[in-house]
C-alpha cells in the first residue's frame, strides 16, 4: 500500500483523490494547498491530513506525491520531492519555461525515481485503442495524423495572462498526442491564429483558434486544430491516416439516445468537458502511475515527455508570431 | 430492342416509363390508361402512342407489358397478356383475393411466357446487400429477421376500404422480403393489429399498425412491424439476427450532413416516401426484368412469389381478426 | 449512515457490494452467502463480517438489506426482512412462481418498509433518458415499443432447466421496461418460441429465442425479441414510436474507434455482457435506493411492479406453449 | 431547347454528354475530341455529329460549349467561344497559369456570354446542404473551416508532371469549396507538403500530401488536408465550426448495411471516386448551368471564381516550396 500526498486541492486535485483512495494500492494520507478551506474539505471527505507541501514531502513515511498545484510551482515541487525519494505524478506542464523545464528535467534525473507527467488524454480508452490498433499496424504506416481539440468555452482573460498561450496551456495536449502517436518529436512546426473568438484574448497577446501543423521525418505529418469554443461541448477527436486505411476516435456523446422526427435525427451531444470525458482516463492514469512505482510495468509518460510537448508548442508560438515554419532542431533545441 | 407497353400511366407508371425510355434494350411504345389525360401526358413525354390496353396486348409487334393498373385489373391483364405471348412485369399485389390470383397463376402458367411480379424493395442496393451478405453466409444460419415498414402518413380511408386492408396492401412487400430472405413460405402466422393512428381506419375494418410474427421451419423466425404513420418520413430498416451475428441495411437519408449546437447533434430524416427511397430500385428492377426477358439471367421475382406473399397476407389477416396464430399449411393452403 | 446487509456474495452481490460501500450514505457491515468462501472473500474486500443472513435480518443495527440470493429464497427473505422492519432492495425475480409472488406482497405490504426489485435496466442512463424525453412529449402519444434484447451467449441447460424459462428469467426485464414505459400492464400477451440456438434447450422445456407481442388499452403494442445469442455481445436496444417522431436507444460500443479500410469501416462490438452494460446502472440504482428508504425520493421500482413483470411472463409462457394470444385480466389475474 | 457541342469526350465529357441528353432544356448535337474513336463512339451513344472543336465554336446554330478537354487548351477554346457568342461551361482550372487565366478573363468578359467554371463539388447536395444550413446562419459565425479530400490512389507519375502539383490539380476544388464557403479570397496561405505515400511523385517535383491553413479576414481560417491515396476510397468531407456550433458533411457509403460480429461492426466504405460519388453533383452542374444561360438564375459559379481558386494554389505551392506564409495581396495579385 503506498502512501500518497496530494499537493493541491483544487478541482484536479479533487479527481485525483477519489482514484487515489478507490485504488487498492494507494492510500491518500495528507493533502496540502495554498488555501486552507478546500484542502480541509478534501481531507475530510477522504480521511486524510491536512499539512503543508514542504512537511508532506519532508515525511519519510510518504511513498509518492501527486502535484496538481498550479503550473509557477510544479517544477520546484518536482525537484523537491525527488530529492527527497519521492515517486511523482505531476500535472502538466512542468513549467510555461522551455529552460526552466530542462533544468529541472537535470535536477531531477540523478535521484532515479519514478516521475510520470499526467497527459490524461492518453490513458483514454478511444485513445488508447486507436493507438494500440496503429502500432499493431493496422493501417500500415502513419501518413497524416488529425487532431480535433476544442474546449466548450473560453477561459477568463485573467486566466489566459497567466496560462502561457494556447499553444503551451491547451494545445500542449495535444502535441504530446502527436508525439506519442508518431513516437518521435517533429522537425518543423508551423501554426497559425486568431482571436475570432474573444477579441479580448488577442489583447491580452493570445489566441483562441489555432491551427498547427507538424512535420515529422520521413515526410510524416500532424494537423492539430484548437479552438477555446465549441458551442456544443468539448470536442476531442482523433483521425490518423495511414498507408492501408484510416483509423479515428470519435467523441464520447452523453448518451445513446436518438430522437427522429420531422425535424431531423437528434442524438445527444458528446461529453461537456475534460471531468466528464476522461473521468476514465484520469483513473486509468493513476492505475498505470501505481504500477510504475511499484515496477510492474514502465511509466508510460516520462518527464522527458512533458519537455517534448513543451518544445513543441514553444515552436508553435514561434511560428504563429512570426508567420513562418520553426526548425526544431537548429531554433528550439539549439 | 423490346417494344413495351405500359398499362396505367398513374403516379407508378410514371417511374416505370422513365426507366424503360432510358434503358438501352427497351423502347417505350404505347401507353394506356383508364382515364384520357394523364395518358396522353406520358405518351407525350416519352414519345409513345396511347391506345387502350386490349390493343396494346393484341398487339404482335409489342413483346412485354407492364401493369401499372388498379389492382383489380392485374389478374385479367395478366392472364390476357400471357396468352398472347407477351413478357409482363406486374405490380403487386396479384390480387388481393387468393383464389382468384391462385387461378391467375393456373391460366398464366402454361404459356410459359417470363412473368415478373413488381417487388420492388429485393432491388434496393441496401436490402440486395444485405441478402448477399446473408447468402455468402456472413452471419451463419438465419434465426430471427425483423423487418421495420412505416409509411409517412395513413393514406385517406377511402383508399383504405379498397386496399384489401395492411396485410394484403402494405405488409405484403415485407412478407416478400421475409420469404425471400429465408427462400421459403412460414408454416404459422401470429399478428396483431389496431387502429391507434386514425380510428377512422378501425371503423373502416382495417388496422394502421400491425406486428405480425412468422415461424419458419427449425425454429427460424421473422417479425414485421408496419405503420400506417412515422411523422419523419418512410421507415424501411432490415435487421437479421445469425448463429454468427447480426446484419441490419438502415434507413437511407436524405443527406449526409450533421449539426451539433447546444441543443445536441442533428442528421436529417431518411427519404421521404417510396418514390425517393426506391427510386433506384425501380431502376435496377427493371434491368432485371429485361435481362429475364432475354434470358440473360433468371427472373428474380415469379409469379409465385407474388402468391406467396399473399397467402402470408391472407394468414397475417385471419390471425389478427381471430387472436391466434394460423397454420400456413392446414389453414390457407388447404 | 445506513448499515447495510448483504445477502449473496455472488457475481451480482459482488457488483452491489461496491456501489454500497462507494455511496456517501451507506455501509456495508455485514455479507451472507450460502457458501463460506465467496462470502469471506468478499467480506474482506470490503471489511464487512461473515454473518447468516437470518443473523443479519435479526440485528437491529442493521437498516436495510440487499438480497442477491438464489431466486427461490427471494420470497422468504423479503418477508422475514420486512417483518424485521428492514428496508429492502430484492433482485428480480420475486419468484418464479406468481401466486408466491402475490403471497409474497401481501405479506410484505402491512409492514410498510421500502420494498425496492432490482430492474437495473430502468436506471440505465441511456434507458432513462429515452424514458424522460417520451415522458416530455417529445414523440407525442406511443404507439409501438420495440425491444431488442438478446445474451451474449446461452447459459448451460443445468441453470436453463431451474431459470423458470427464457420469459420468467430473461424478457421479465424487457417486460418490466414495457410496463414502465406505458405505465400500465398490457391487456393481452402473444408469444412465439423456439430453440434455434441450442435444441438442448427445447429438449429441457425452454426456448432460445422468442417474440413477445404486448397489446396495452387504447391500440397501443409493444413487442419484444430475445435471443439467448447474439455472436458479438449484448444487444440492448430500445425504439418507440410514437404519433410525432421515433426514439431510440442505441447500445454502448466499447470505444468510439472506427477503421475504414479497403474492407470497409469498423467500429466496436456493444459492451460484452450486463456487468459492463449496466455498470453505471447499478450504481445509480442504488443511489435510488438510498434516497428512497431516506424519504428524500418515491422508490423508483416497487414490490408490485416486480409482480407485474411476473404477470406477463407467466402470460407470454402461456401463449407461447397454446399458441394463441392470452388475455391478462381473465387468464392470468383472475 | 440549347444545342450544345461538347469538346472532350474522355471520361469526364461521357459523364456530361448522358446529363446534357437527359435534360429537357438541352439536345447535344456534336462532339469533338482530337482522337477520332472516342468522340465516334459517344457521338454514336448519343446521336450526335463529330466534327472538330473550331468547326463546333463557329457554328452559329449551337447555342453553349462544354469544355472537357486536356487543361492547356481550356483557355484558348474559352476565348475563341465567347468570342463565338457561345455560352460556355468550362471544367476547371481555367490554366494552370495563373497570368494566362488572368488574360483569358480580360479576354472573355467583353463578350457578355455566361461562362461557369466546372467546381462540381459545390453541387454535391450534401455541401450544398451544409452551406445552405451555414447561409441561414445555423452555426453563427464561421470561425475555421476544414476540408478533408483524399483520393483513392495516386495518378501515374507521368500525369503528376503535367497535372501542375497537387495545388492547381486537387486542391484546386477544395480551395473552391474554402472561397465559396466564406464569400472570399483568403488574406495569406501556408502550405506544407511531403511525398510520402510515392517517392516518385516527389522526385517528380510535387507532393502526394498536403496541408494548407488558409487565413480570412477577421480571424477566420480553413484548413485542407489532401492526399494522393486513402486505402478505403474517395474521402470527402467537410467540418465548419461556428461561434454557435459544428456543420459536418460526412461521406457517402456505398450502401447502408452494418454487420456486426465477434470481430465488430462493419460499415461500407466510402463512394470508390469521383464519378460514383458526384455523379448527382454533375447532373445538378449541368442543371445549373442551363438555368443559368436561360436567365432563370445566376451562374452558381463564375470564370472569376475558377480564377480564384488558382490564386490558392498558387500561393499555397509558394509556401509549401519556401517553408512560410505567403500574403495574396502582395505576393500574387500585385
Amino acid at each position: 500500500m503506498l502512501k500518497i500526498g496530494l499537493l493541491g486541492a483544487g478541482r484536479i486535485g479533487q479527481v485525483h483523490a477519489v482514484n487515489i483512495v478507490a485504488h487498492p494500492q494507494s492510500e491518500l494520507v495528507a493533502v496540502s494547498d495554498k488555501f486552507d478551506e478546500p484542502a480541509q474539505k478534501l481531507a475530510k471527505i477522504h480521511g486524510a491530513a491536512v499539512r503543508s507541501s514542504e512537511d508532506i514531502i519532508a515525511d519519510p513515511a510518504i511513498d509518492a506525491v501527486l502535484i496538481a498545484t498550479s503550473t509557477d510551482t510544479h517544477a520546484d515541487l518536482l525537484e523537491a520531492a525527488t530529492a527527497a525519494g519521492k515517486a511523482v505524478l505531476c500535472e502538466k506542464p512542468v513549467d510555461l519555461d522551455l529552460k526552466r523545464a530542462l533544468d529541472c528535467l537535470a535536477r531531477c534525473e540523478p535521484y532515479g525515481k519514478p516521475v510520470m507527467v499526467g497527459f490524461n488524454r492518453r490513458f483514454d480508452p478511444n485513445f488508447a485503442s486507436l493507438k494500440a490498433a496503429f502500432d499493431r499496424g493496422e493501417i500500415g504506416k502513419g501518413e497524416l495524423l488529425s487532431i480535433t481539440s476544442f474546449d466548450p468555452a473560453p477561459p477568463p482573460v485573467s486566466y489566459v495572462k497567466v496560462s502561457g498561450g494556447i499553444f503551451r496551456d491547451m494545445a500542449i495536449h495535444d502535441f504530446d498526442m502527436a508525439c506519442w502517436m508518431y513516437g518521435a518529436l517533429p522537425d518543423k512546426v508551423t501554426a497559425i491564429g486568431s482571436s475570432i473568438v474573444d477579441p479580448e484574448i488577442g489583447k491580452a497577446g493570445d489566441f483562441d483558434t489555432a491551427v498547427t501543423t507538424l512535420e515529422f521525418s520521413g515526410g510524416r505529418m500532424a494537423v492539430i486544430k484548437n479552438s477555446r469554443r465549441a458551442a456544443y461541448g468539448y470536442d476531442q477527436r482523433i483521425e490518423f491516416l495511414g498507408s492501408e486505411g484510416l483509423l479515428a476516435a470519435h467523441n464520447v456523446l452523453e448518451n445513446t439516445v436518438e430522437k427522429i422526427t420531422a425535424d431531423g435525427a437528434t442524438k445527444a451531444k458528446p461529453e461537456h468537458f475534460f471531468l466528464e470525458r476522461y473521468a476514465k482516463a484520469y483513473q486509468i492514469e493513476w492505475n498505470s502511475f501505481i504500477e510504475g512505482v511499484e515496477g510492474s510495468a514502465a511509466l508510460p509518460v516520462t518527464l522527458k515527455d512533458g519537455i517534448n510537448a513543451l518544445i513543441v508548442a514553444e515552436a508553435a508560438a514561434l511560428s504563429a508570431r512570426e508567420g513562418r515554419s520553426v526548425d526544431v532542431a537548429t531554433e528550439i533545441l539549439a
